[in-house]
């Protein structure tokens, strides 16, 4: 598909670090928080400011810049018709009190890559697009990837446009608001035929086990102390609810025997999920739980608890659900279902060889995350991922970081790799 | 204080049964859910429907109503400033899908009694009151028994006007929407002065250990084979919140050994509480949970469950925090604490006496709930409660009952009570 040119041979002697300090600076206080982290969540008013900031930063480089159905925008270099497009990106939005870098770093990166290839006098023989999905998090409305599924059609309109906030906001009267027609949402195949590659550069989630460059299994890539890895799969993963059913009754007056307390049915379901997920070297998380009526002093008459289980095949996945449903002698309802995603060998092994010339050895990793690299990749679409290093593990959190140098590292993966990857 | 008349000399041949089944159906509707359960929360548009009820009630049998500065309503058969009142009732508001017997029960069974006193031509040598005291269960802004807390002065009339309920409603923006000047509220020491005993007749809640006829212990009033028992004590009881850390951080990516996650916490909190208290013979419940961000497929940052203990003593339930406490290496933050309430042993032998002459053996009995009989207790007003038998042991669910013969039974106790009691 694409010829990878020599190595060395582009802006070895230019930095794109003071582009990126410039435009990280620009996005740092938008959704900021009292505790650090960030609050963008999508079609909300900082979600909105980050979209005008992509907008004014491609128009402030001479890129035409354009809202796609989904509310996805792009933003090129090169014709925005043209074929066999070199896509870069990844999203804006975040979850409640989210990290700085799940998103932005890509996006950040890629406009600082480009300001070094144009530096340079580089002239892509493709087209390039830095790309920012839509709803990536799904954090507001509760599916993830809402821009990527809608272009793909795993997510029909109709359902997308029903998806509703925690406020009783509907998604589609919140792209109303934004000033996005909601009327236009759905497949895109056009846009997707026309996309040669997408490369999604992304914070490190989590500390996987990886192989080290003298061979050893470390977890995560600052162990293996490099500053980028690339992707090989997704995890399976999915989500099911449990509808815990209990009498409610008074707190003071129900003797212990008279009791069928929904709570008690919550914490052997905890308890199971942490050891069936232990046991199958798999995560399960109990993150989400309704009490109701949730009172001080009332026996709760039903707790809903939902369960989030990744691991590396459905098999795994599946046996720890069971045991769970099993141990607290409860129906598991399946809300979600995400197969694994394997990233197209060829593309990962051209995106690793680009940047083992620069990094040297460049682990080959999972992740237990969708993306909308994965999203793209289930629908055909050529997609790879590039990782950078997370010191903490942690993300979705105020703690996840990344290093200046390692901000700047990113840039210089996408300058390589875009520089790399348009020029015969 | 009060001498009680002979048995067997008032009212023998009349039944107030008709007159309580007609209040009962007109209150029936009021507030009804589709459970079959009741939502008459203190001062919403049910609570309000309540209150009319019972002016209407008292006006059509002549009696004079007044609503006192706290929001309790007082109907008045005699003089309304007399001394030495023989006050009867309960309170009107429920829980959330709460039963129809718990409050109302007192209320309706006290008009049905005086209809059969009066029809016999009673004249009564003291005054007597049917209360119905504002905002017994807390439901709505978190605080039980507010008129009868604020009538003893245990509650501040400010922090009282600043409760808020789920909607961010005050309490005194409440009253004010209900045509209650919330400015008045406040300590009633002068109306507390003036009753000379408190009778509340509630329905039992939950089944209790107590002795039948025949000397052995048995569990409620159901296994004692009897309608009505007296209340010797309120079980001291606390609630206690717990705030459990965490770091939130992503689902998928985060494996296990890296988690710092308070679910797990929740879960041994909830399973230590149930043990410690099945080991003292006391209850313990974990009825309302917060989790942080609350997001399916995000680590909580924190979870924040609260804990309410009851049991025959104060060293019993703080053993019980103490070591559910320890098992969660988190502090436990006494949110309230009421201390045990011993009913007036005299009063209550009176009131046993009375009934025992109808029903033969009356089991005396503690409770676990709150009552407005044990806020004025210990605030020293002379005050008795009666429970009426609850074959399901269940209370604050639309499953509390009491059989129809059990209401007339109720009626037929303060017959006896009231008449006893106003006649030398």
């Amino acid at each position: 598909m694409t010829a990878i040119a020599e190595p060395g041979d582009v802006c070895g002697g230019v930095s794109g670090a003071p582009v990126f300090d410039a435009l990280w600076a620009e996005l740092a206080p938008i959704g900021r928080t009292d505790s650090g982290g960030y609050r963008r969540l999508a079609w909300g008013s900082a979600d909105l400011e980050c979209r005008a900031w992509f907008e004014r930063t491609a128009q402030a480089r001479g890129m035409s810049v354009e809202t796609d159905r989904n509310g996805n925008l792009w933003a090129w270099w090169g014709d925005p018709t043209g074929d066999d497009v070199l896509v870069v990106g990844s999203h804006l939005d975040s979850v409640p009190d989210g990290g700085a870098f799940d998103g932005p770093l890509g996006i950040v990166a890629a406009f600082a890559a480009l300001d070094v290839l144009r530096a340079h006098g580089v002239e892509p023989t493709r087209p390039v697009a830095v790309v920012a999905f839509s709803d990536e998090e799904g954090a507001r409305f509760g599916v993830a990837c809402v821009g990527s599924r809608l272009a793909t059609g795993v997510l029909m309109p109709d359902r997308a446009r029903g998806l509703t906030d925690g406020d009783g906001v509907t998604l589609e009267a919140a792209m109303r608001a934004a000033g996005h027609a909601p009327g236009g949402i759905g497949p895109d195949p056009e846009r997707l035929r026309r996309i040669g590659a997408f490369i999604e550069l992304h914070i490190e989630q989590g500390r996987v086990p990886l192989a080290a460059a003298d061979g050893r299994t470390v977890r995560g890539l600052i162990e293996a102390g490099v500053p980028v890895g690339v992707a090989s799969s997704i995890h399976p993963h999915g989500r099911w609810r449990f509808d815990l059913a209990g009498r409610a009754d008074h707190a003071g007056t129900t003797a212990l025997s008279d009791r069928s307390d929904p709570m008690l049915h919550l914490a052997t379901l905890v308890t199971e999920a942490r050891a069936a997920a232990s046991d199958a070297d798999a995560v399960a998380t109990v993150g989400k739980v309704i009490v109701h009526p949730n009172g001080v002093n009332a026996i709760p008459s039903s707790v809903t608890a939902w369960l989030d289980v990744r691991g590396a095949s459905e098999a795994i996945v599946r046996s720890i659900v069971e045991r769970v449903a099993r141990a607290v002698g409860c129906e598991a309802v399946e809300e979600s279902w995400t197969p694994i995603v394997e990233f197209a060998p060829a593309l990962r092994d051209d995106v690793q060889e680009v940047l083992s010339r620069r990094f040297g050895h460049v682990p080959v990793m999972p992740t237990a995350a969708g993306h909308d690299a994965g999203i793209l990749a289930t629908a055909g679409v050529p997609a790879a991922m590039i990782f950078v290093r997370n010191p903490s593990g942690t993300s979705h959190s105020p703690a996840e970081s990344a290093t200046v140098e390692d901000r700047h590292a990113a840039v210089d993966a996408l300058v390589d790799v875009i520089g790399a990857f348009t020029r015969r």
